[in-house]
Protein backbone atom coordinates (compact mmCIF):
# COMPACT_ATOMS: atom_id res chain seq x y z
CA UNK A 1 0.00 0.00 0.00
CA UNK A 2 2.74 2.44 -0.28
CA UNK A 3 2.07 5.57 -1.94
CA UNK A 4 2.62 6.43 -5.18
CA UNK A 5 3.63 9.86 -6.85
CA UNK A 6 -0.33 10.84 -6.76
CA UNK A 7 -1.18 9.19 -3.54
CA UNK A 8 1.95 11.67 -1.76
CA UNK A 9 0.78 14.70 -3.18
CA UNK A 10 -2.76 14.45 -1.69
CA UNK A 11 -1.65 12.78 1.28
CA UNK A 12 -2.46 15.97 2.91
CA UNK A 13 -6.03 15.95 1.93
CA UNK A 14 -8.82 14.17 3.85
CA UNK A 15 -11.20 11.87 2.63
CA UNK A 16 -15.16 12.59 2.43
CA UNK A 17 -16.55 9.86 4.88
CA UNK A 18 -20.25 9.76 5.64
CA UNK A 19 -22.35 7.43 7.69
CA UNK A 20 -26.20 7.57 7.74
CA UNK A 21 -27.85 6.29 4.17
CA UNK A 22 -29.25 9.43 3.80
CA UNK A 23 -26.14 11.18 3.93
CA UNK A 24 -24.34 8.36 1.79
CA UNK A 25 -27.30 8.71 -0.94
CA UNK A 26 -27.08 12.82 -1.19
CA UNK A 27 -23.04 12.86 -1.44
CA UNK A 28 -23.26 10.14 -4.55
CA UNK A 29 -25.49 12.39 -5.96
CA UNK A 30 -23.39 15.19 -5.70
CA UNK A 31 -20.59 12.66 -7.76
CA UNK A 32 -22.94 11.32 -10.13
CA UNK A 33 -22.77 14.63 -12.24
CA UNK A 34 -18.82 14.10 -12.85
CA UNK A 35 -19.33 11.16 -14.54
CA UNK A 36 -19.72 7.45 -13.37
CA UNK A 37 -19.60 6.55 -10.46
CA UNK A 38 -18.13 3.53 -9.42
CA UNK A 39 -18.48 1.61 -6.10
CA UNK A 40 -16.44 -0.72 -4.27
CA UNK A 41 -18.27 -2.57 -1.56
CA UNK A 42 -15.51 -3.40 1.35
CA UNK A 43 -16.02 -4.91 4.83
CA UNK A 44 -12.69 -2.90 5.86
CA UNK A 45 -9.43 -4.40 7.28
CA UNK A 46 -8.29 -2.96 3.15
CA UNK A 47 -5.09 -4.63 1.71
CA UNK A 48 -3.84 -4.14 -1.62
CA UNK A 49 -6.31 -6.32 -2.86
CA UNK A 50 -8.84 -3.60 -2.16
CA UNK A 51 -6.25 -0.86 -3.43
CA UNK A 52 -5.90 -2.67 -6.69
CA UNK A 53 -10.14 -2.90 -6.88
CA UNK A 54 -9.66 0.52 -5.93
CA UNK A 55 -7.40 1.67 -8.82
CA UNK A 56 -9.76 -0.58 -10.96
CA UNK A 57 -12.81 1.12 -10.38
CA UNK A 58 -11.01 5.12 -10.86
CA UNK A 59 -9.69 3.12 -14.73
CA UNK A 60 -13.49 2.58 -15.11
CA UNK A 61 -15.57 5.60 -14.16
CA UNK A 62 -15.50 9.09 -12.76
CA UNK A 63 -15.83 8.96 -8.77
CA UNK A 64 -14.93 5.84 -6.87
CA UNK A 65 -17.21 5.35 -3.40
CA UNK A 66 -15.65 2.71 -1.06
CA UNK A 67 -18.21 1.44 1.35
CA UNK A 68 -16.88 -0.24 4.91
CA UNK A 69 -19.21 -2.45 6.59
CA UNK A 70 -18.75 -5.29 8.34
CA UNK A 71 -21.83 -6.44 7.64
CA UNK A 72 -23.57 -8.60 10.76
CA UNK A 73 -25.74 -10.38 8.58
CA UNK A 74 -23.57 -12.60 6.34
CA UNK A 75 -21.79 -14.44 9.46
CA UNK A 76 -23.87 -17.23 10.77
CA UNK A 77 -20.79 -18.15 12.87
CA UNK A 78 -20.93 -14.70 15.97
CA UNK A 79 -17.42 -15.96 16.80
CA UNK A 80 -15.56 -15.39 13.31
CA UNK A 81 -17.69 -12.18 13.07
CA UNK A 82 -16.07 -10.90 16.64
CA UNK A 83 -12.86 -12.69 14.82
CA UNK A 84 -12.98 -10.18 12.05
CA UNK A 85 -10.39 -7.25 11.43
CA UNK A 86 -10.98 -3.97 11.67
CA UNK A 87 -9.21 -0.45 11.53
CA UNK A 88 -10.94 2.04 10.53
CA UNK A 89 -8.01 5.02 10.94
CA UNK A 90 -6.10 2.75 8.64
CA UNK A 91 -8.50 1.89 6.67
CA UNK A 92 -9.60 5.64 5.36
CA UNK A 93 -5.65 6.51 5.13
CA UNK A 94 -5.66 3.11 2.66
CA UNK A 95 -8.79 5.36 0.77
CA UNK A 96 -7.53 9.04 0.92
CA UNK A 97 -4.20 7.53 -0.74
CA UNK A 98 -5.97 5.76 -3.21
CA UNK A 99 -7.75 8.75 -3.91
CA UNK A 100 -11.43 7.67 -3.03
CA UNK A 101 -14.04 10.60 -3.50
CA UNK A 102 -16.42 9.45 -1.02
CA UNK A 103 -16.24 6.43 1.72
CA UNK A 104 -20.16 5.55 3.24
CA UNK A 105 -19.07 4.03 6.62
CA UNK A 106 -22.29 3.29 7.97
CA UNK A 107 -22.87 1.57 11.74
CA UNK A 108 -25.07 -1.58 12.35
CA UNK A 109 -27.83 0.51 13.00
CA UNK A 110 -27.69 2.83 10.27
CA UNK A 111 -28.10 -0.51 7.33
CA UNK A 112 -29.94 -2.60 10.15
CA UNK A 113 -32.56 -0.35 12.05
CA UNK A 114 -34.73 -1.06 14.71
CA UNK A 115 -37.76 -3.64 13.21
CA UNK A 116 -35.72 -4.66 9.90
CA UNK A 117 -37.72 -7.22 8.96
CA UNK A 118 -36.25 -7.88 4.97
CA UNK A 119 -34.68 -10.12 3.60
CA UNK A 120 -32.97 -10.65 -0.37
CA UNK A 121 -32.35 -14.19 -1.20
CA UNK A 122 -31.04 -15.75 -4.21
CA UNK A 123 -31.44 -19.60 -4.41
CA UNK A 124 -29.70 -21.66 -7.05
CA UNK A 125 -26.17 -20.66 -7.44
CA UNK A 126 -25.93 -19.65 -3.96
CA UNK A 127 -26.88 -23.08 -2.10
CA UNK A 128 -23.65 -25.25 -3.10
CA UNK A 129 -20.12 -24.77 -1.71
CA UNK A 130 -20.24 -21.81 0.46
CA UNK A 131 -24.01 -21.94 0.61
CA UNK A 132 -23.93 -25.13 2.00
CA UNK A 133 -20.84 -24.39 4.49
CA UNK A 134 -22.24 -20.63 5.87
CA UNK A 135 -25.98 -21.08 6.10
CA UNK A 136 -27.51 -17.76 6.01
CA UNK A 137 -24.18 -16.27 4.34
CA UNK A 138 -25.83 -15.39 0.78
CA UNK A 139 -28.84 -14.04 2.31
CA UNK A 140 -26.89 -11.67 4.41
CA UNK A 141 -24.48 -10.67 1.16
CA UNK A 142 -27.86 -10.24 -1.62
CA UNK A 143 -29.09 -8.02 1.16
CA UNK A 144 -26.74 -5.72 1.87
CA UNK A 145 -25.47 -5.88 -1.60
CA UNK A 146 -29.13 -4.71 -2.66
CA UNK A 147 -29.20 -1.55 0.24
CA UNK A 148 -25.70 -0.83 -0.81
CA UNK A 149 -26.58 -0.38 -4.64
CA UNK A 150 -29.98 1.24 -3.39
CA UNK A 151 -28.65 4.06 -1.24
CA UNK A 152 -25.42 5.06 -3.55
CA UNK A 153 -26.72 4.24 -7.28
CA UNK A 154 -23.11 3.46 -8.54
CA UNK A 155 -23.17 2.63 -12.24
CA UNK A 156 -20.55 0.00 -11.49
CA UNK A 157 -19.55 -2.26 -8.85
CA UNK A 158 -16.24 -3.72 -8.81
CA UNK A 159 -15.88 -6.66 -6.61
CA UNK A 160 -12.91 -9.26 -6.53
CA UNK A 161 -12.38 -13.04 -8.38
CA UNK A 162 -11.54 -14.34 -5.14
CA UNK A 163 -15.00 -14.43 -4.09
CA UNK A 164 -16.11 -16.65 -7.17
CA UNK A 165 -19.67 -17.59 -6.00
CA UNK A 166 -20.13 -14.25 -3.64
CA UNK A 167 -19.86 -12.86 -7.95
CA UNK A 168 -22.10 -15.21 -9.25
CA UNK A 169 -24.79 -14.51 -6.69
CA UNK A 170 -24.49 -11.05 -6.92
CA UNK A 171 -24.83 -10.96 -10.59
CA UNK A 172 -27.55 -13.02 -10.67
CA UNK A 173 -29.26 -10.58 -8.06
CA UNK A 174 -27.84 -7.73 -10.02
CA UNK A 175 -30.17 -9.30 -13.14
CA UNK A 176 -33.34 -10.91 -11.22
CA UNK A 177 -33.84 -7.46 -10.05
CA UNK A 178 -32.80 -5.05 -12.58
CA UNK A 179 -30.75 -3.45 -10.59
CA UNK A 180 -29.23 -0.56 -13.12
CA UNK A 181 -25.84 -1.47 -12.32
CA UNK A 182 -22.73 -3.36 -14.10
CA UNK A 183 -20.91 -5.90 -12.11
CA UNK A 184 -17.32 -5.62 -13.03
CA UNK A 185 -14.97 -8.31 -11.49
CA UNK A 186 -11.33 -7.86 -11.09
CA UNK A 187 -8.94 -10.52 -10.94
CA UNK A 188 -6.92 -11.76 -7.70
CA UNK A 189 -4.58 -10.21 -5.98
CA UNK A 190 -1.91 -12.35 -4.49
CA UNK A 191 1.17 -12.36 -2.17
CA UNK A 192 5.13 -12.47 -3.33
CA UNK A 193 4.56 -16.19 -1.80
CA UNK A 194 1.18 -17.01 -4.14
CA UNK A 195 -1.20 -17.33 -1.25
CA UNK A 196 -4.92 -14.73 -1.98
CA UNK A 197 -4.53 -11.40 -0.42
CA UNK A 198 -7.66 -11.47 2.32
CA UNK A 199 -8.03 -9.89 5.54
CA UNK A 200 -8.17 -12.96 7.20
CA UNK A 201 -5.02 -13.78 6.50
CA UNK A 202 -3.04 -11.65 9.17
CA UNK A 203 -4.90 -13.91 11.93
CA UNK A 204 -2.54 -16.87 10.52
CA UNK A 205 0.99 -17.25 12.53
CA UNK A 206 3.90 -18.53 10.61
CA UNK A 207 3.52 -21.93 10.63
CA UNK A 208 -0.25 -21.62 9.49
CA UNK A 209 1.51 -19.16 6.90
CA UNK A 210 3.36 -21.92 5.80
CA UNK A 211 0.77 -24.82 5.31
CA UNK A 212 -1.80 -22.02 3.82
CA UNK A 213 0.27 -22.22 1.00
CA UNK A 214 -0.73 -25.27 -0.19
CA UNK A 215 -4.04 -23.72 -1.44
CA UNK A 216 -1.99 -21.77 -4.20
CA UNK A 217 0.10 -24.86 -4.61
CA UNK A 218 -2.66 -26.87 -5.31
CA UNK A 219 -4.16 -24.05 -7.79
CA UNK A 220 -1.18 -24.02 -9.57
CA UNK A 221 -1.32 -27.93 -9.87
CA UNK A 222 -4.39 -28.10 -11.13
CA UNK A 223 -3.60 -25.45 -14.09
CA UNK A 224 -0.61 -27.36 -15.06
CA UNK A 225 -2.54 -30.53 -14.97
CA UNK A 226 -5.29 -28.48 -17.42
CA UNK A 227 -2.32 -27.66 -19.31
CA UNK A 228 -1.08 -30.75 -20.05
CA UNK A 229 -4.50 -31.83 -21.14
CA UNK A 230 -5.89 -33.07 -18.14
CA UNK A 231 -9.94 -32.18 -18.61
CA UNK A 232 -11.78 -34.90 -16.18
CA UNK A 233 -13.44 -33.41 -13.23
CA UNK A 234 -12.29 -35.97 -10.72
CA UNK A 235 -8.89 -36.07 -11.76
CA UNK A 236 -8.67 -32.45 -11.52
CA UNK A 237 -10.29 -32.90 -7.93
CA UNK A 238 -7.58 -35.30 -7.24
CA UNK A 239 -4.67 -33.46 -8.00
CA UNK A 240 -5.65 -30.44 -6.02
CA UNK A 241 -7.38 -32.12 -3.08
CA UNK A 242 -3.74 -34.20 -2.76
CA UNK A 243 -1.75 -30.63 -2.13
CA UNK A 244 -4.20 -30.05 0.75
CA UNK A 245 -4.05 -33.20 2.59
CA UNK A 246 -2.51 -31.27 5.82
CA UNK A 247 -5.59 -28.80 5.91
CA UNK A 248 -9.37 -29.19 6.84
CA UNK A 249 -10.82 -28.98 3.70
CA UNK A 250 -14.48 -28.02 3.03
CA UNK A 251 -14.59 -28.52 -0.17
CA UNK A 252 -12.81 -28.90 -3.58
CA UNK A 253 -14.80 -29.05 -6.85
CA UNK A 254 -14.31 -28.48 -10.62
CA UNK A 255 -17.60 -26.51 -11.93
CA UNK A 256 -18.93 -24.90 -14.84
CA UNK A 257 -17.99 -21.39 -14.31
CA UNK A 258 -21.17 -19.79 -15.24
CA UNK A 259 -23.53 -22.10 -13.34
CA UNK A 260 -21.62 -23.47 -10.50
CA UNK A 261 -23.17 -26.93 -11.19
CA UNK A 262 -20.67 -30.12 -11.75
CA UNK A 263 -21.84 -30.07 -15.40
CA UNK A 264 -20.04 -28.10 -17.56
CA UNK A 265 -21.06 -26.38 -20.27
CA UNK A 266 -19.93 -26.15 -24.26
CA UNK A 267 -17.28 -24.75 -24.15
CA UNK A 268 -15.19 -26.62 -21.66
CA UNK A 269 -14.13 -23.91 -19.07
CA UNK A 270 -14.18 -24.87 -15.93
CA UNK A 271 -12.99 -23.01 -11.99
CA UNK A 272 -11.87 -24.57 -9.92
CA UNK A 273 -12.88 -23.64 -6.15
CA UNK A 274 -11.46 -24.85 -2.93
CA UNK A 275 -12.19 -23.53 1.13
CA UNK A 276 -10.26 -25.36 3.70
CA UNK A 277 -9.41 -24.36 7.17
CA UNK A 278 -5.93 -23.46 8.37
CA UNK A 279 -5.64 -23.33 12.19
CA UNK A 280 -8.69 -21.26 13.00
CA UNK A 281 -8.77 -19.03 9.75
CA UNK A 282 -11.10 -20.50 7.34
CA UNK A 283 -9.69 -19.14 3.42
CA UNK A 284 -11.00 -19.86 -0.01
CA UNK A 285 -9.95 -19.74 -3.15
CA UNK A 286 -10.52 -20.60 -7.00
CA UNK A 287 -8.80 -20.65 -10.53
CA UNK A 288 -10.59 -20.85 -14.05
CA UNK A 289 -9.18 -23.13 -16.35
CA UNK A 290 -10.01 -23.06 -20.37
CA UNK B 1 -63.22 7.77 -15.95
CA UNK B 2 -64.80 10.27 -18.27
CA UNK B 3 -62.53 12.53 -19.96
CA UNK B 4 -62.11 16.19 -18.23
CA UNK B 5 -60.96 18.68 -20.33
CA UNK B 6 -57.38 18.57 -20.24
CA UNK B 7 -57.98 14.75 -21.34
CA UNK B 8 -60.27 15.82 -24.30
CA UNK B 9 -57.27 17.92 -25.71
CA UNK B 10 -55.14 15.61 -25.26
CA UNK B 11 -56.85 12.35 -26.25
CA UNK B 12 -55.56 12.11 -29.15
CA UNK B 13 -52.00 12.05 -28.20
CA UNK B 14 -50.70 8.64 -27.65
CA UNK B 15 -49.21 7.36 -24.28
CA UNK B 16 -45.73 6.49 -24.52
CA UNK B 17 -45.53 2.62 -23.81
CA UNK B 18 -42.32 0.81 -23.03
CA UNK B 19 -41.50 -3.04 -22.44
CA UNK B 20 -38.22 -3.91 -21.20
CA UNK B 21 -37.09 -3.26 -18.08
CA UNK B 22 -34.05 -1.33 -20.01
CA UNK B 23 -35.98 0.55 -21.94
CA UNK B 24 -38.20 1.39 -18.67
CA UNK B 25 -35.08 2.59 -16.91
CA UNK B 26 -34.20 4.74 -19.69
CA UNK B 27 -36.99 6.37 -20.70
CA UNK B 28 -37.53 7.31 -16.36
CA UNK B 29 -34.21 8.57 -16.80
CA UNK B 30 -35.03 11.00 -19.70
CA UNK B 31 -37.96 12.60 -17.49
CA UNK B 32 -35.79 12.76 -14.37
CA UNK B 33 -34.52 16.17 -15.38
CA UNK B 34 -38.05 17.79 -15.33
CA UNK B 35 -38.68 17.18 -12.06
CA UNK B 36 -39.77 13.91 -9.40
CA UNK B 37 -40.55 11.13 -11.12
CA UNK B 38 -44.01 9.72 -9.76
CA UNK B 39 -44.87 6.11 -9.93
CA UNK B 40 -48.10 4.29 -9.75
CA UNK B 41 -47.62 0.80 -9.93
CA UNK B 42 -50.48 -0.80 -10.93
CA UNK B 43 -52.24 -4.31 -12.25
CA UNK B 44 -53.94 -2.75 -15.19
CA UNK B 45 -57.48 -3.24 -15.72
CA UNK B 46 -57.48 0.68 -14.27
CA UNK B 47 -60.25 2.11 -12.40
CA UNK B 48 -61.35 5.25 -11.59
CA UNK B 49 -59.34 4.40 -8.29
CA UNK B 50 -56.49 4.27 -10.37
CA UNK B 51 -57.32 7.37 -12.41
CA UNK B 52 -57.21 8.77 -8.50
CA UNK B 53 -54.19 7.33 -7.71
CA UNK B 54 -52.52 8.90 -11.07
CA UNK B 55 -54.38 12.35 -10.67
CA UNK B 56 -52.77 12.67 -7.24
CA UNK B 57 -49.42 11.29 -8.47
CA UNK B 58 -49.74 14.30 -10.87
CA UNK B 59 -50.12 16.67 -7.87
CA UNK B 60 -46.86 15.16 -6.17
CA UNK B 61 -44.04 15.21 -9.21
CA UNK B 62 -42.90 16.83 -12.98
CA UNK B 63 -43.67 13.34 -14.56
CA UNK B 64 -46.22 10.33 -13.93
CA UNK B 65 -44.64 6.49 -14.37
CA UNK B 66 -48.00 3.92 -14.45
CA UNK B 67 -46.59 0.37 -14.52
CA UNK B 68 -49.03 -2.34 -15.94
CA UNK B 69 -47.54 -5.76 -14.81
CA UNK B 70 -50.07 -8.43 -13.61
CA UNK B 71 -48.15 -10.10 -11.45
CA UNK B 72 -48.07 -14.41 -11.23
CA UNK B 73 -45.51 -14.28 -7.82
CA UNK B 74 -47.97 -12.49 -5.46
CA UNK B 75 -50.92 -14.77 -7.02
CA UNK B 76 -50.24 -18.25 -4.74
CA UNK B 77 -54.00 -19.13 -6.24
CA UNK B 78 -53.15 -19.63 -10.35
CA UNK B 79 -56.97 -20.06 -10.74
CA UNK B 80 -56.89 -16.33 -9.30
CA UNK B 81 -54.62 -15.24 -11.52
CA UNK B 82 -55.98 -17.00 -14.45
CA UNK B 83 -59.57 -14.59 -13.79
CA UNK B 84 -57.91 -11.39 -12.92
CA UNK B 85 -59.20 -9.01 -15.41
CA UNK B 86 -56.91 -7.75 -18.07
CA UNK B 87 -57.74 -4.88 -21.26
CA UNK B 88 -54.24 -3.54 -22.18
CA UNK B 89 -56.16 -1.15 -24.89
CA UNK B 90 -58.66 -0.06 -22.46
CA UNK B 91 -55.69 0.70 -20.12
CA UNK B 92 -53.77 2.44 -22.19
CA UNK B 93 -56.14 4.87 -22.99
CA UNK B 94 -57.20 5.66 -20.15
CA UNK B 95 -53.23 6.15 -18.99
CA UNK B 96 -53.39 8.73 -22.34
CA UNK B 97 -56.04 10.38 -20.95
CA UNK B 98 -54.83 10.77 -17.45
CA UNK B 99 -51.52 12.42 -19.28
CA UNK B 100 -49.55 9.74 -18.07
CA UNK B 101 -46.03 10.24 -19.18
CA UNK B 102 -44.66 7.09 -19.53
CA UNK B 103 -46.56 3.37 -19.27
CA UNK B 104 -44.07 0.72 -18.33
CA UNK B 105 -45.80 -2.66 -19.49
CA UNK B 106 -43.68 -5.58 -18.69
CA UNK B 107 -43.85 -9.53 -19.85
CA UNK B 108 -43.42 -12.22 -17.33
CA UNK B 109 -40.35 -12.90 -19.10
CA UNK B 110 -39.37 -9.12 -19.04
CA UNK B 111 -39.62 -9.32 -15.45
CA UNK B 112 -38.80 -12.62 -14.61
CA UNK B 113 -36.15 -14.23 -17.24
CA UNK B 114 -34.79 -17.56 -17.78
CA UNK B 115 -33.06 -18.46 -14.22
CA UNK B 116 -34.47 -15.95 -12.11
CA UNK B 117 -34.06 -16.64 -8.82
CA UNK B 118 -34.32 -13.69 -6.53
CA UNK B 119 -36.38 -13.42 -3.65
CA UNK B 120 -37.46 -10.32 -1.17
CA UNK B 121 -38.60 -11.22 2.20
CA UNK B 122 -40.52 -9.06 4.89
CA UNK B 123 -41.10 -10.77 7.76
CA UNK B 124 -43.67 -9.20 10.75
CA UNK B 125 -45.94 -6.90 9.22
CA UNK B 126 -46.54 -9.40 6.24
CA UNK B 127 -46.84 -12.33 8.37
CA UNK B 128 -50.69 -11.75 9.54
CA UNK B 129 -54.03 -11.32 7.48
CA UNK B 130 -53.39 -11.48 4.13
CA UNK B 131 -49.97 -13.08 4.59
CA UNK B 132 -51.95 -16.12 6.22
CA UNK B 133 -54.74 -16.33 4.00
CA UNK B 134 -52.18 -16.31 0.91
CA UNK B 135 -48.97 -17.58 1.40
CA UNK B 136 -46.49 -16.00 -0.31
CA UNK B 137 -48.52 -13.19 -1.96
CA UNK B 138 -46.44 -10.43 0.12
CA UNK B 139 -42.71 -12.14 -0.91
CA UNK B 140 -44.28 -11.54 -4.76
CA UNK B 141 -45.15 -8.05 -4.05
CA UNK B 142 -42.18 -7.23 -2.29
CA UNK B 143 -40.18 -8.85 -5.01
CA UNK B 144 -41.96 -7.33 -7.70
CA UNK B 145 -41.90 -3.30 -5.82
CA UNK B 146 -38.19 -3.70 -5.12
CA UNK B 147 -37.80 -4.60 -9.20
CA UNK B 148 -40.34 -1.64 -10.01
CA UNK B 149 -38.12 0.59 -8.00
CA UNK B 150 -35.32 -0.33 -9.46
CA UNK B 151 -35.52 -0.17 -12.49
CA UNK B 152 -37.93 3.38 -13.13
CA UNK B 153 -36.23 4.70 -9.44
CA UNK B 154 -38.77 7.14 -8.33
CA UNK B 155 -39.06 9.80 -5.88
CA UNK B 156 -42.57 8.78 -5.27
CA UNK B 157 -44.62 6.07 -5.30
CA UNK B 158 -48.60 6.14 -4.76
CA UNK B 159 -50.23 3.65 -3.27
CA UNK B 160 -54.15 3.35 -2.99
CA UNK B 161 -55.23 2.65 0.94
CA UNK B 162 -57.59 -0.27 -0.27
CA UNK B 163 -54.43 -2.44 0.43
CA UNK B 164 -53.66 -1.24 3.63
CA UNK B 165 -51.44 -4.25 4.82
CA UNK B 166 -49.81 -4.36 1.91
CA UNK B 167 -48.93 -0.92 2.16
CA UNK B 168 -47.10 -1.40 5.53
CA UNK B 169 -45.13 -4.42 4.12
CA UNK B 170 -44.05 -1.79 1.07
CA UNK B 171 -43.18 1.11 3.89
CA UNK B 172 -41.11 -1.24 5.74
CA UNK B 173 -39.40 -2.40 2.78
CA UNK B 174 -38.29 0.82 1.44
CA UNK B 175 -37.18 2.02 4.50
CA UNK B 176 -35.23 -1.40 5.11
CA UNK B 177 -33.14 -1.58 1.66
CA UNK B 178 -32.69 1.96 1.83
CA UNK B 179 -35.26 2.74 -1.28
CA UNK B 180 -34.88 6.11 -1.92
CA UNK B 181 -38.55 7.05 -2.32
CA UNK B 182 -41.57 8.16 -0.99
CA UNK B 183 -44.36 5.84 -0.25
CA UNK B 184 -47.52 7.85 -0.96
CA UNK B 185 -51.18 6.50 0.28
CA UNK B 186 -53.80 8.01 -1.47
CA UNK B 187 -57.59 7.28 0.21
CA UNK B 188 -59.82 4.40 -1.01
CA UNK B 189 -62.20 5.38 -3.55
CA UNK B 190 -65.52 4.09 -3.50
CA UNK B 191 -68.49 3.71 -5.74
CA UNK B 192 -71.82 5.58 -5.14
CA UNK B 193 -73.07 2.68 -3.07
CA UNK B 194 -70.14 2.72 -1.17
CA UNK B 195 -68.21 -0.53 -2.04
CA UNK B 196 -64.76 0.45 -2.27
CA UNK B 197 -63.36 0.38 -6.17
CA UNK B 198 -61.74 -3.00 -6.98
CA UNK B 199 -60.69 -4.48 -10.87
CA UNK B 200 -62.22 -7.28 -8.80
CA UNK B 201 -65.67 -5.82 -9.06
CA UNK B 202 -66.34 -6.38 -12.64
CA UNK B 203 -66.70 -10.54 -11.55
CA UNK B 204 -69.58 -9.45 -9.25
CA UNK B 205 -72.67 -10.71 -10.27
CA UNK B 206 -75.93 -8.32 -9.82
CA UNK B 207 -76.94 -10.18 -6.65
CA UNK B 208 -72.49 -10.39 -5.45
CA UNK B 209 -72.66 -6.76 -5.68
CA UNK B 210 -76.09 -6.14 -3.45
CA UNK B 211 -74.26 -8.85 -0.55
CA UNK B 212 -70.85 -6.90 -1.00
CA UNK B 213 -72.48 -3.95 0.04
CA UNK B 214 -72.23 -5.21 3.48
CA UNK B 215 -68.34 -4.96 3.76
CA UNK B 216 -68.76 -0.94 3.63
CA UNK B 217 -71.85 -0.91 5.49
CA UNK B 218 -69.74 -2.98 8.42
CA UNK B 219 -67.03 -0.58 7.80
CA UNK B 220 -69.48 2.60 8.47
CA UNK B 221 -71.03 0.54 11.55
CA UNK B 222 -67.59 0.69 13.14
CA UNK B 223 -66.82 4.35 12.30
CA UNK B 224 -70.46 5.22 14.10
CA UNK B 225 -69.55 2.88 16.97
CA UNK B 226 -66.44 4.57 17.57
CA UNK B 227 -67.65 8.08 17.28
CA UNK B 228 -70.48 7.02 20.27
CA UNK B 229 -66.97 5.92 22.06
CA UNK B 230 -66.92 2.46 21.80
CA UNK B 231 -63.43 1.15 21.57
CA UNK B 232 -62.77 -2.46 22.69
CA UNK B 233 -61.07 -4.13 19.64
CA UNK B 234 -63.74 -7.36 20.62
CA UNK B 235 -66.90 -4.81 20.53
CA UNK B 236 -65.79 -3.18 17.43
CA UNK B 237 -64.96 -6.53 15.74
CA UNK B 238 -68.13 -7.99 17.14
CA UNK B 239 -70.40 -5.25 15.44
CA UNK B 240 -68.50 -5.34 11.91
CA UNK B 241 -68.79 -9.20 11.78
CA UNK B 242 -72.53 -8.88 12.73
CA UNK B 243 -72.97 -6.98 9.58
CA UNK B 244 -71.22 -10.20 7.41
CA UNK B 245 -73.46 -12.79 8.18
CA UNK B 246 -73.68 -13.81 4.54
CA UNK B 247 -70.57 -13.40 3.41
CA UNK B 248 -67.71 -16.28 3.70
CA UNK B 249 -65.26 -14.07 5.94
CA UNK B 250 -61.62 -14.83 5.82
CA UNK B 251 -60.73 -12.45 8.64
CA UNK B 252 -62.15 -9.49 10.67
CA UNK B 253 -59.44 -7.32 13.05
CA UNK B 254 -58.72 -4.33 14.83
CA UNK B 255 -55.28 -3.71 14.92
CA UNK B 256 -52.71 -1.07 15.47
CA UNK B 257 -52.14 0.87 11.77
CA UNK B 258 -48.74 1.21 12.39
CA UNK B 259 -47.44 -2.31 13.11
CA UNK B 260 -50.94 -4.44 12.70
CA UNK B 261 -50.29 -5.83 16.15
CA UNK B 262 -53.55 -6.37 18.14
CA UNK B 263 -51.75 -4.23 21.04
CA UNK B 264 -53.12 -0.48 19.46
CA UNK B 265 -49.85 2.12 20.51
CA UNK B 266 -50.94 5.19 23.16
CA UNK B 267 -53.26 7.29 20.44
CA UNK B 268 -55.50 4.90 20.45
CA UNK B 269 -56.10 4.75 16.58
CA UNK B 270 -56.86 1.75 15.70
CA UNK B 271 -57.61 -0.12 11.82
CA UNK B 272 -60.40 -2.24 10.82
CA UNK B 273 -59.48 -5.04 8.37
CA UNK B 274 -61.87 -6.80 6.44
CA UNK B 275 -61.19 -9.35 4.03
CA UNK B 276 -64.07 -11.97 3.09
CA UNK B 277 -65.30 -13.74 -0.41
CA UNK B 278 -68.70 -12.76 -2.20
CA UNK B 279 -69.41 -15.60 -4.60
CA UNK B 280 -66.08 -16.40 -6.20
CA UNK B 281 -64.57 -13.19 -5.43
CA UNK B 282 -62.56 -11.97 -2.77
CA UNK B 283 -62.70 -8.49 -1.81
CA UNK B 284 -60.51 -6.92 1.10
CA UNK B 285 -61.69 -3.23 2.76
CA UNK B 286 -60.69 -1.47 5.91
CA UNK B 287 -60.90 2.23 7.49
CA UNK B 288 -58.89 3.85 9.82
CA UNK B 289 -60.37 5.05 13.45
CA UNK B 290 -59.48 8.14 15.55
Amino acid sequence: MAPGPISIIRSTDVVRVVHSPADASLAADRLRPNGPVVMVPTMGALHDGHVSLIQRAHSLGASVVVSIFVNPLQFGDKADLAKYPSDIDRDLAACRDANVDLVWAPSVDHMYPSGFATRVTVSGVSEPYEGRHRPGHFDGVATVVTKLFSVIRPDVAVFGAKDFQQVAVIKRLAIDLGLPVTIDVAPTVRDHDGLALSSRNVRLDPLARTQALAIPRSLRAASSAWQSGVRGRGELEAIVTAELVDLDVDYVAVVDPSTLSERTNDTGSVVVLIAATVGDVRLIDNVVLG
